[in-house]
């Protein structure tokens, strides 16, 4: 028993020779984004490892249903880094969908960052557009319960809620803090002139005014 | 109307023109998995993408639960690169974890891989331990339906339904094809002598041999 | 001189110690694309490099002004892997694009790949439309002679030659083959549904139809 | 009309349900350089998109011809993220070199990073050398205005201005700030001591302190 | 000589042309690594290049051999981006290991990080286990002096100083800053409850406690 | 007893189920080199794990000294994916310098990775130069047993055992197959015309003729 304790003495030695924690707060396993330090191209900074707790690695937000009584008929609610600090640097994310019948996944791409989207709930017609270099193909599915689509990084993709109830789909992204460009609101949106949208889109100016009008656009 | 269809005619050269596509099966938006052709570090070679599906793009493993009559109470279904092809390039992947009341996640880590676990039906008491780095550091929390909690990478995480009715979980990784390295069956479920276990790992023999009945060692 | 000379043979016998080439065609410098073997997420397989010459690392496809007889009044001239093989795993690739005065650059996004477009002759209105995330915000400018516009990865961008002579850029890219999705041949070039078309992008059928013929879509 | 209106009214809310925007200045689709904040790594940490500006993204340094009247009859000019915000974090960056006949780009590297030049006035002849592993072997051709050439990672390179009038390249790199090794520079423009450089370089100490007399060494 | 002395003259001018250092302190070679400044998921911020030294890129601390009077018989030290600051943002580090015959590399794992073990003294047995993907396979062999052996990233990996004398190893990793996760730590050098312990290992809670006493856990 | 019995049973079902192997040969936890299949940009492909050993991931050759009776008076010996089948994929490996008194690591530099090297025995003077961006400083110190340099990606660097003994160092680097750029051989080893040299690193073309002569250059 003696042996034991003096084991456990020498051990405490051992583990501080064991590696050398020089500085406070050393980090390595992870880092919890500190929303007041300067960012950088590949995410936030970290906070101290002292002040992070289980909770940082826990996001509630998910639990909850979205609003669907918009344009849409849809909403996605996120676990980005943005809200879910204990996400950054880790390179993945979660968001879940929700659509009334006819709710629809409005044409959208990720820059970059590439999506599963599982179906929890109802059916869903889901599908994304291929580049020229892949000669702008289609790949579309009507997907039920159980089922996941994979979405190449940075492509066009859409859905629609086909079926006559309530569906609920999880998406997986391939970065902590993926963005989202929705079509609509890229071109309506926003000030970008009429003319300019109309000669690089080939959409005639009233087409492009009457979706401002929708979207919020101007100019 | 001559001049749109002399320009639908002039667009045809045109769109050849734009990008030069010299080779019969140019790939880019996406790599479907070959599962004949050569393997390297970084997954699948591509499958010639005339031959790409959009089946190849959705998988429908995950819609059934998994056999819970087990030693764990519990089962995992996978939808990596193995088993998904159109996964195979696109850094993220999905499973589903179903438990009955009591069920476990056994103790494991992915080499090199993050993952979020969502709970989407039931409860589940979850954490990962942190590295010598960050003092071994336990976070561990109890998760409601809806809660999402992340595991940063490597590091050595656990679950448990603690709740009384069975849980669902799905779990998002950064990768498309994550290893899984279960505690148990990395120490007892091979043939590594019990010596070098009980050496390197400070179990007695008797608990080591033990063990190896239950998972499948020898040696 | 002696001594010299036999330093020589030394030296022979010295470089082959210096390190083993073990193999008949270690690669490592470069990786000359092999258009015929197994492509894989990354690129193409690598030439044996006892076949490589000089000519695999020049290409003279930009030599030539692309024709501008087209819908564009602008043509684009690609030196990617799929043609330049020398620039196959480099990680960089250039373009040059050709515009007739009100020749434009249609609405695309290069999924995952950055983008610099240097304005060598004439006058170019550039600019990109950021994500949701970043509120949609258009950043859009006049470009002389010299001046160079950088594109964020896989957001929507554009150009107009608003001056009058012709236009000729050089695009540099963060990929050696970028892919190109076009907005209106991704919408309007291929089978995908007009209903899908119009519940994602809130256009009317009757505008997405027109646009197909003009694009060349069915469906 | 009234539906339309609720219907932008509702949209409002919807958007902002769409993603939760719960910091400030949440970046994510660029990193403009912020020059007074830590570097770290990978770059410059981000300027506050807030105070961004179309500018930020254009450089017009390009525009004018370097002074030729020195030693090499030649001279670089770059875009790089040091002196153009917008390019940091994009991995890609351009130079203009401009060379009177005879002019030559020295000897030199990029420690990491690729490079394409493409020659838009004149002619010259340029090359590269590979390393051991490769046998040392040299790759080099006369270039022909329009004519690209691919130079790989880290490798040595050379031009010269073998045509009768002056010449302009354009070169493209895979990194928004690229290192610039100067095999003379770095031999004789600093204070290496003359002896390790000899010993090291196999190089008559005599010829060393020759050139760093050229190139302002000491030592 | 007059014509090289205005040369040098004209150089000083050409090399200001070269490349624009428009900032006080522009870095790209190095990052060393700056202690008190924010830290990010890649590591440390960088150093203001003008303080750095010869000495940050030096490390003394493996010249001395570790206290091998232990529970493990043996001790690791390390020259890792926490100690050594020059080390930082190179992905590559060391550590040396010394062993009393009979001593232990205990059972561990680097998250993310792959190993080469080289003995340079005395006799290691040493191997690694593989994930359930690659069925629990081990991988061991008794090395002598001069060998190396290779640990992919993130498994669990041992050895024993199985030779009569001390022996003495050093460990290259892929990582400037690696985190090790040592089994008996991780499990029992901290407050997870017993219970979790031992239905997420199949270990009895009396084997959990007693170890519990040896490595410093509770709860 | 029973029910452990058939628990094991059970088990065996689980572990099936616990992750669908639906391939023969699955990989992921190594890519151990198959020298006779297609390389790419990043490495080997790799070996059926079937056929994989221990032995493909312990190398040897480490444990002998080079010969040291050449011009360099050193040689090393290196433990690259070329030579050493376990390393292909891990991003790390190693070599062994041997030099006499008066030995030298000649000017050299590898394209795009980083150096550690530690002095095992003897007296090392050891620097590196950095690039223009950094002012061509160099940093240079004189190495006792046991220290540790680091030396940044793709920078020339160099060594001289000052001290009155052999030396014995090894170097660890930041990928498996490290390209080793050797400036003599790379300017006079090879049929490089000798005015393109002379023009382009200002050496005096009856030095360069001479350095051909020792390092088996022509042209």
């Amino acid at each position: 028993m003696k042996t034991m304790i003096s084991s456990i003495i020498t051990l405490l030695g051992t583990l501080s020779l064991l590696i050398c924690l020089c500085h406070a707060t050393v980090l390595k396993d992870f880092c919890v984004a500190d929303y007041k330090a300067p960012q950088h191209a590949g995410g936030y900074s970290c906070k101290d490892p002292e002040n992070v707790k289980a909770d940082d690695f826990v996001f509630s937000g998910l639990a909850t249903a979205g609003n669907t009584s918009n344009l849409f008929k849809g909403a996605f609610t996120s676990a980005f880094s943005n809200e879910f600090p204990g996400v950054n640097g880790l390179g993945v994310s979660l968001s879940r969908g929700d659509f009334a019948p006819g709710g629809v996944i409005a044409m959208h791409s990720h820059p970059g960052v590439t999506e599963l989207i599982l179906v929890a709930k109802g059916t869903l017609t889901a599908g994304f557009i291929t580049s020229v270099t892949s000669a702008n193909k289609v790949y579309v599915k009507t997907l039920k319960e159980g089922d996941v689509i994979a979405i190449p990084q940075g492509l066009l993709h859409f859905g629609v809620n086909t079926g006559s109830s309530d569906a609920l789909v999880y998406a997986a992204f391939s970065d902590e803090n993926p963005a989202i460009q929705v079509l609509d609101l890229a071109l309506f949106g926003n000030n970008l002139a009429t003319d300019l949208i109309s000669d690089t889109t080939f959409l005639d100016p009233e087409v492009i005014k009457k979706l401002k009008g929708v979207f919020g656009g101007s100019g």
